[in-house]
C-alpha cells in the first residue's frame, strides 16, 4: 500500500495534518509532525540505529528535510521520553534552528540537556509534567503519565481547532511500577470521555498476547541471584533503566555489598537520576570502581553498560580482558538484564562466549526472569483502546507485523475497520470534520549520519559499500595522450580480494591484450577505454574465481 | 585455557587420539579425527556459515590442512547425518582425495551423493545401519539409531585398542518421534555396561532445561491452523526435515489439500525422501506448482525454503513479489516451522514484514508451536548420561556457553570434573589406559570459501573488506622517473564515500603541496611518496569527515 501515493494537497481549512517522519514501519528515529492552520508541532526527534546492510553508518535520523523550509513553523517540539529514539536526532534538528522550544519532563530534559552539551547545542527548555498543560501557538498540549523503562514518560493530547489527538510514546501499562507511578489510564479515560479524534498508539508489543510482566517482579530475582554468588556480581543493564538499576542496588544494599557504576552513560546517567531524585542510595552504598576492585569479590555488586555487544562498551572489554580496571574470574556471576535487539545476536553472543570461556556464570533471561520488556502486550493495549475509545487509530512505533497486529487490536474493541489507519512515513494523515484519511504522502528518505557530515551517504554509497565488501580490483593505465599507446606499465592491485600476491597477474595480460586492440581499433577516449578495461578485468575475475568485486579502471594520459 | 598449549607430542604408543578440526567452540563445520596406531577415522565434514565480519565469504571449512599430509592415512569418512553442518565440507576433503569410503546410512548418502553431484565428485559409498558394526581398518564403527530433525541419523561408536569412544552426533531424545524410530538408548546402555571410555556429547541445548517438545505436537498444531484458513497455506521449514514436511501433508491431505514443494532443496530433498520411502504420501496428493496455481486457494498448501530469510530462497522472492510463479494475497496464511539461527534475525525480520505489509497472516514459534528443536535439552542428556555412564567426557558442538552447560551435567551425573574435558578445536585429546587428557594443541584456523577458489582468503583479506565497509579514497600520482615531477595532475576519486561530487575536491590541493615539499626535500622513491600521499589524505579526510576510508595510494612513474 501507500507507495503508490503521490504528494498531499493543501490542507484543508481548519484541518489537522499529522505525518510521521521517522517510526513507523521501522523500530526507531520517531518523529512525528502535526500541522495545523499553517504551524507545526514536532513530537519527538530520535534516532535508528543502523543494520549489517548500511555499513559504516553511525545513525539514522528522521527525514529532516521535509521541514527544513517551514522551521520557522515550528510551535515547539515536545518530548514523551528520553530514549535514543525518541531524543537522539534532536541536536541534528537544533542545528538547523536553535531556539525551537523543546518541551518535555524534568529526567526528559535533563538527559536532552547532556546529549546537547556534547554537541555543544543549548537548547531552550519548557518543563512540563503530567496533569499541566502547555499551549503553543494552535496546539494545547496536555501530558499525561506513562510508565515505561525510563522514568518520567509522558504520553501527549495535541488539542486543536480540527479536534483531540493522543500520543501514547512508548507506554506500557504496568499496574505495581516501582516508582509508584502507573500509566494514567484514568486520566486517559476522562480525556476519552471529552472525546479523542484520533490515537497514536505503541505498537511495538502489540503481537504479544496477554499482559506483560511487572518491573516489581525482577528485584527478588536479583536478590535471590546476588545472595547465591559467592563472587562478584556484574549486573549489565540499559543505562536509563533507573528502576532496574533501583532494584540492583537494593538486592546489593540488603545483602551488605557496595555499588559501583561501570560505563560512561552509566556513570553519567545514574548521576543525573540520583541528583534529581529518581535513584534512590545512599551516598555510603555507591562507591567508584577504583574503591570497588579493592573490596573482596563478595562484597561488590557492578552496575554497567554493554548490554547489546557493543564493542567498546565495559562488558564486551571485560570479556576480552581489556577493562581498564577490572579483571573477570571464574567466580563472578554475569546477569545481563535487558533484552537482545534484533541485529545484535552475533555480537551479543559473542561476548556471553568470551565470558564462558572465562569461567564466569552467565545468566538472562533465557536462565531467570531477569528483564521484562517497557512496552505494552496486546492485553495493555486492549486497557488502553477501551479506556481512550477514540473515534480515529493509528498505530505507531513499529514495523509492518507489529502495525498490523495494533490495528487489530483497536478494531476488537470496536473501533470501526475503516477508521484504522496504516500510515507508513511520510504518509499524511489528515483529520477533518472528525474524519481521519490519508491524504498522500512524500518520500521519506534515510538521513545517514557518518562521522560529522551528515547528507552525503546515500544509498549509492552504502550500495558501493556493499559491493566493496567482497574487496576491489584497481587497475591504472597511463596513455599517451592522443595515441593510445601506454606510456607506463599496466598497474594492478586489489585489497580484500585475495591474500594470493599472484591472483591478478594473468589479468594484466588482459588488459593488455584489451589496449592493443583498442588502439588497433585508434579507441583515444579514456571514457571508453576505462570501461572496456573494467568490462575485461570483469569478465576475468568472474570465470577464474567466481568472485564479484569492484573494478575500478583509471585511464590518466601524460 | 588451551590456547597458549603447545602442538602434542608423539601419540603414546596404543593410545587414541581425538582432535576436532571444527564444531567445538563454535556451531558449526563438525569434524573430529581420530588416530589410532598411525591410522585415521573422521567422524563428520561438515561446514559453518559465516557471520557478519566475514563479509563476502561463502563457506568456512574445518581446517583441512592439518589432515593434508596424512590424506593416505584416513581409513574412513564417517557421517551421523545429512545436515550442513556435518556433510558440508565433504566434497572439499574429497578433492583433496577421492578415494576415501564414506560411510553412513541410506539417507544421509543420499543427500552426500546429490550434493557431490554438485561438485562432480564420486565418492565411494559404504551404507550402514543403526544395530551393525563395520571395520575400518584399526577402528570398528557400531551405529545406533539417533532421533534428531532429519531421518536416518546414527551414533557412532569407535572401538579400539585404546578403548571405546562413543559419539553421538546432533541427538535428541523425542520418546514419540513420528518416525517410531526412538534414538536407541537401550543400545547405549548395553554399550555402557561393557564401558565407553570416552562420550562425545552434543552440546546445543545443554542449556535449556527439561526436556524438549516432541515434533508429534507439531502436526496438531499445523493441522488446526491450516483448518483456519480461507486462503493459501505455505508452510516454510528446513528442506531437510522430513517428519517436519510429513506433518504439514499429513494436515493438507486430512483437509482436502494437495501440497506442492517450492524451492530448488526442498523439490529435491522431498524427491529423495519419497524415492526412499521416508516421506509417505500418495502421487495424487503432490503436484507441481504449476497445477497448484490452478487450484482455488484453500485447496493448496505449499511447503517452502526460506526459512533464514535467504534474499534468494523461494519465501524471500515471494515476500517482494519476485517469485516466478506465486504472487501472495492477503487471504494467505504464511507459517514459519522453523528456528532462527542467530545472526539472521535482520533478514527474516525483513521478510516477515513484507509479508504483513502484503497482509498475509504470518505465524512464528511465537504465536504457536509450529517448531521444535531436534537437540537434546538438559533433561534429555541426562538420560544419556546416566546410560551410557562414561569413564570420560568431551562435550561438543557447541559454543562455549553451551560446552560449560553441558560439562556441568555431565558432572552432575557422577562423572569426576578431572574426566570431563573441555577441548576446543586443534586441541589433541589423548585416550591412554582409559584416562583422557590434553596432549597439546595445534592452531586451527577458519578455511574461507569464496567462490571457486578455496584458501587465498584469510584474516588479511577480511580485515580490508571490513575497512572498504566504510569506502575508499585512491590517489593516483604519476611522476616523471627520476626528477620526482608530475607528470600528469593528482588523480582522486573514491567509492563508497560520499555522495557529493566536491567531497574530495580540497584533498588534491594537500597532496600537490605534499608532492612539492617532498619534492623540495628531493625525495623520489615511490614507496615514501605513497606513504606521504596516505598519510596527508588520511589526516585529511579523518579531520574534515571524521571517518576512516581505506587510503589507496599509487604512485606510477613515466
Amino acid at each position: 500500500m501507500d507507495t503508490d501515493l503521490t504528494p498531499p494537497g493543501p490542507l484543508a481549512p481548519g484541518g489537522l495534518r499529522v505525518t510521521a517522519l521517522g517510526g513507523i514501519g521501522e523500530i526507531g528515529r520517531n518523529m512525528t509532525v502535526f500541522e495545523h492552520l499553517g504551524r507545526l508541532l514536532v513530537i519527538d526527534c530520535g534516532v535508528l540505529f543502523p543494520t549489517h546492510d548500511e555499513p559504516g553508518v553511525d545513525l539514522i535520523l528522521p527525514d529532516l528535510r521535509h521541514i527544513e523550509d517551514r522551521l520557522d513553523d515550528i510551535e515547539a517540539l515536545v518530548l514523551t521520553h528520553a530514549h535514543e529514539d525518541h531524543i537522539g536526532a534532536i541536536p541534528f534538528l537544533l542545528k538547523l534552528r536553535p531556539d525551537i522550544p523543546v518541551v518535555g519532563s524534568k529526567f526528559t530534559l535533563a538527559l536532552v540537556a547532556a546529549k546537547c552539551r556534547e554537541h555543544r547545542v543549548k537548547p531552550v527548555f519548557v518543563e512540563v509534567k503530567e496533569g499541566q498543560r502547555s499551549t503553543h501557538g494552535v496546539f494545547e498540549c496536555q501530558y499525561f503519565a506513562v510508565n515505561h523503562s525510563i522514568p518520567d514518560a509522558l504520553a501527549i493530547a495535541v488539542h486543536t481547532g480540527a479536534g483531540t489527538v493522543l500520543h501514547t510514546g512508548d507506554i506500557k501499562l504496568d499496574q505495581l511500577p516501582l516508582d509508584g507511578r502507573p500509566t494514567d489510564l484514568p486520566g486517559m479515560s476522562r480525556l476519552g470521555d471529552a472525546g479523542v479524534d484520533l490515537f497514536l498508539c505503541d505498537s511495538t508489543n502489540a503481537e504479544h498476547p496477554g499482559v506483560g510482566p511487572s518491573e516489581s517482579e525482577i528485584g527478588p530475582t536479583l536478590h535471590r541471584l546476588t545472595r547465591g554468588a559467592d563472587g562478584r556480581v556484574i549486573v549489565a543493564c540499559f543505562a536509563s533503566n533507573v528502576d532496574r538499576v533501583q532494584q540492583i542496588i537494593d538486592a546489593a544494599v540488603a545483602l551488605g555489598r557496595k555499588v559501583s557504576f561501570v560505563g560512561r552513560s552509566m556513570v553519567r546517567n545514574m548521576g543525573i537520576a540520583r541528583e534529581l531524585g529518581f535513584l534512590s542510595v545512599a551516598d555510603d552504598d555507591v562507591i567508584d570502581i577504583g574503591a570497588a576492585e579493592m573490596l573482596p569479590a563478595d562484597r561488590v555488586v557492578l552496575v554497567t553498560t554493554g548490554t547489546q555487544g557493543e564493542p567498546m562498551a565495559a562488558l564486551s572489554r571485560m570479556s576480552r580482558g581489556e577493562h581498564r580496571s577490572i579483571t573477570l574470574t571464574a567466580g563472578d556471576l554475569i546477569i545481563l538484564s535487558s533484552s537482545l535487539i534484533p541485529g545484535n545476536e552475533e555480537a551479543v553472543y559473542g561476548v556471553i562466549d568470551a565470558l564462558a570461556k572465562i569461567g564466569t556464570r552467565v545468566v538472562t533471561n533465557a536462565q531467570a526472569r531477569v528483564h521484562v520488556s517497557g512496552h505494552a502486550y496486546a492485553g495493555e493495549l486492549l486497557f488502553l483502546y477501551n479506556g481512550v475509545r477514540p473515534r480515529n487509530v493509528m498505530p505507531v512505533h513499529g514495523t509492518w507485523r507489529h502495525l498490523r497486529a495494533n490495528a487489530k487490536l483497536a478494531v476488537s474493541t470496536g473501533v470501526p475497520e475503516e477508521n484504522v489507519v496504516l500510515a507508513e512515513n511520510g504518509v499524511s494523515v489528515d483529520l477533518v470534520g472528525g474524519v481521519a484519511s490519508i491524504a498522500g504522502a512524500v518520500p521519506v528518505g534515510k538521513m545517514f549520519v557518518d562521522g560529522l557530515i551528515t547528507g552525503d551517504v546515500g544509498d549509492a554509497t552504502l550500495g558501493e559499500r556493499l559491493i566493496l565488501s567482497s574487496g576491489f580490483v584497481a587497475v591504472t593505465v597511463v596513455l599517451h595522450r592522443g595515441t593510445g599507446k601506454p606510456a607506463a606499465p599496466v598497474h594492478l592491485h586489489s585489497r580484500g580480494f585475495s591474500e594470493d600476491p599472484k591472483a591478478l597477474e594473468p589479468a594484466g595480460l588482459k588488459v593488455e591484450a584489451e589496449l592493443e586492440s583498442l588502439a588497433a581499433e585508434n579507441v583515444t577516449d579514456p571514457v571508453r577505454i576505462a570501461q572496456a578495461v573494467r568490462r575485461a578485468v570483469g569478465k576475468w575475475v568472474g570465470e577464474t574465481y567466481r568472485r564479484q568485486p569492484m573494478i575500478v579502471p583509471t585511464v590518466l594520459e601524460v
